[in-house]
């Protein structure tokens, strides 16, 4: 408590104390920065010498087996030689940047103009945006279990009540429709699917998709349609944004550079505003108030994006939707070989799922004891299913090259023999 | 309100109806971004047929007369180039770049390391992650008046009370200490001064920074001083740190590329942590918090920093203030000589305040009206004090060029003659 008496002495001389934070900044906790900071054990040194093998975080980068297209660095470069983009954007972006974005999503049944696109700082800065444009205290938003973890972040950071609605793992990780509509209340302010989904790698058929579509036009909820991994899918699979299967629910559709170009350091997103029902009025208003607060992202990078999306040839896609698969495929094989763990197979994304029978296992009392301990004495780093509220599986980034991802399933394979029952 | 009932047909078919938005979203406004889009007249052309000159926004890059220098513009390509800052950078920024950040702004009296540096979005986005992490609903924060916007509305944002606190115009902008203090309750989360600031273009003596000290230390309250405009002084004026006059007071002090470098569109900011009374343990736990929401800027502009610190050659800033300082020269000398307008000479950053005597102009009935009808007639975008809750003055900018300058002025003039009583 401050004094308001500055000649008192005894105050003066006393120690500031700990100034304290606000409740949105006690709020904010993210789970998986959390678990990778975290000390492995609080001993001297760890039991493996190993070079750490790291399929935690879902960065197709850090290997350099998955690289940006040339014409992706070109782009910027050439931004900053032009001197052209050194000033202020306006606050939801560059007038032709939004203008390009919009003419690479629109759709027949999704039509799309600059004035429905809002640049964000990464996708990230769009899942804030668009949870706190549509909820506030007292509100609450359905969230995917399992799901990425900054959306409960987010929620809890905005004093958001998030209720998780169950994914099926047996049924390519559909929602479970009838729990989803379970929790719906009028105080429901958005639900929110991931599509591609991290961590599950599922990419959603249109019949589900409708099904989710007329859970919101029951109970007149908008969507946050999270589609970071849009077209990111596997052979015989075919990814549909949901604001084509309808022309009433109004949807924010959230996207960004990060993973198709393989840029997630440039921190580009972007908001895709969907409303043939006329219900998002305010919404937009909101959205442009919010964007006032940082100004948007950076103007250089925004900058490149029409150039990213004319030049990048239309074969990139597809082979890096090769390669994605090709490394899905060979981490699945190598853990299914390992008896305990069972992948749930990926039809896009950049993630796997694993099961884990605890029971297997002689003193491993949880998925984040398993990826504890495997730590410790494999050094391989993968992400326990608490992390996205999902206990008794770990999820593997399928991103790092053939021969580590080998590599990192032998010395997993070693690890589950070692602690067999 | 949503129905609850998925088979009721009156429901389906109506309208969506509009969807409210989040209390943050409503509080968030701000005046700067509302007075630039507000029409000029609702009328059907404009009186002028002049090209618009805008003395609006603090943007240097809009004329090409204030460039930046060629090495900062290198030292983003080459990032680019490198292919080695695509990925993710940690969410307080990358390592290297806050050891540069802190060996720049370090201080004998005010120590640095990289771990007292959190990169933010644009210096906004340091002015929003220190507000609220200091202050939440409930709480209240002192700001000064006149002052930037952007403070007020993030506060508002916040649900954060903002209580201003007088800067006497006489006294080259200094606070009213004896009000600053009044202000000050149980629930004052931070005080917040901008040094050198905008719009007043003041720049503090020690013996005032030392004054407002002793506020924060007598109450006990931390100190935000955003130093976005640091060095930018002119001649016979020295800069000071508020940082390096105090062992005690825990201050956050901000600072970023936009001004100094002229790239304010590349929006890289930074927070640097004062706490030498181990005061902000929990602050700095909030700030790691706060940035793992939106990960930190761009990473590439982030891995220009050093080499932008290095290699920008000495000569650059003296040069670049000497340029400012005749343009706001020439405006002073022009705007003075209007019957009517009474500039308050500046001695730093982008800006001056004229004062403008209403008594002396017919049909002109304040501040805001006085911009809108000089715009509606001369095609001059100048911003009203009441953007910075300081009515009964205007602030111009000081970085177009001298024809641009000298132009503007004169439709002011002849504005201000045809307005005189």
């Amino acid at each position: 408590m401050p004094s308001t008496n500055g000649t008192n002495a005894v105050q003066k001389s006393s120690s500031w104390g700990a100034i304290p934070t606000s409740d949105m900044a006690r709020r904010t906790f993210n789970p998986i920065r959390d678990i990778l900071t975290r000390p492995v054990r609080p001993l001297a040194s760890p039991k493996s010498s190993k070079d750490l093998l790291s399929l935690s975080i879902g960065d197709p980068t850090v290997f350099g087996n998955f690289k940006a297209h040339p014409v992706v660095a070109e782009a910027v470069e050439e931004a900053a030689a032009s001197y052209r983009f050194n000033g202020y954007p306006p606050s939801v972006g560059l007038a032709h940047v939004r203008e390009a974005i919009a003419n690479k999503y629109t759709h027949p049944d999704a039509p799309l103009t600059a004035n429905d696109v809002v640049m964000t700082s990464g996708c990230s800065g769009a899942v804030e945006m668009a949870i706190s444009v549509l909820c506030g205290a007292g509100k609450n938003i359905l969230l995917p279990r399992p799901g990425f973890c900054l959306y409960n972040t987010i929620a809890g950071s905005h004093n958001v009540e998030a209720r998780l609605y169950n994914l099926v793992a047996e049924k390519n990780w559909e929602a479970d429709i009838e729990h989803m509509e379970s929790l719906i209340d009028e105080n429901t302010g958005a639900i929110l699917i991931n599509n591609p989904s991290n961590p599950c790698g599922s990419n959603y058929t249109k019949a589900h998709l409708r099904a989710i579509l007329a859970v919101c036009e029951r109970h007149r909820v908008p969507l946050i349609s999270d589609e970071i991994y849009a077209d990111m899918v596997f052979s015989g699979q075919t990814f549909t944004s949901t604001a084509w299967l309808t022309a009433t629910v109004p949807i924010l559709t959230l996207g960004g550079l990060a993973k198709q170009w393989l840029v997630p350091g440039w921190r580009i997103g972007w908001i895709l505003i969907h409303d043939r029902a006329n219900a998002f009025e305010h919404v937009r208003q909101g959205l442009v108030a919010l964007s006032t607060i940082i100004n948007g992202p950076c103007a250089l990078v925004q900058a490149a994006i029409p150039k990213i999306f004319a030049k990048v040839p239309d074969t990139y896609l597809p082979e890096l939707n090769r390669q994605l698969e090709s490394n899905a495929r060979i981490l699945e094989t190598e853990i299914n070989n390992i008896p305990g763990l069972n992948v749930i197979t990926p039809q896009g994304a950049m993630y796997v799922m694993v099961k884990i029978d605890l029971a297997a296992f002689a003193g491993i009392t949880s998925d984040a004891d398993f990826c504890h301990k495997l730590k410790w004495e494999e050094s391989v780093e993968i992400l326990p299913g608490e992390c996205f509220s999902y206990p008794g599986t770990v999820r593997l980034v399928i991103t790092p090259p053939h021969d580590i991802l080998r590599a990192a399933s032998a010395r997993i394979s070693a690890f589950c023999q070692r602690h067999r029952k």
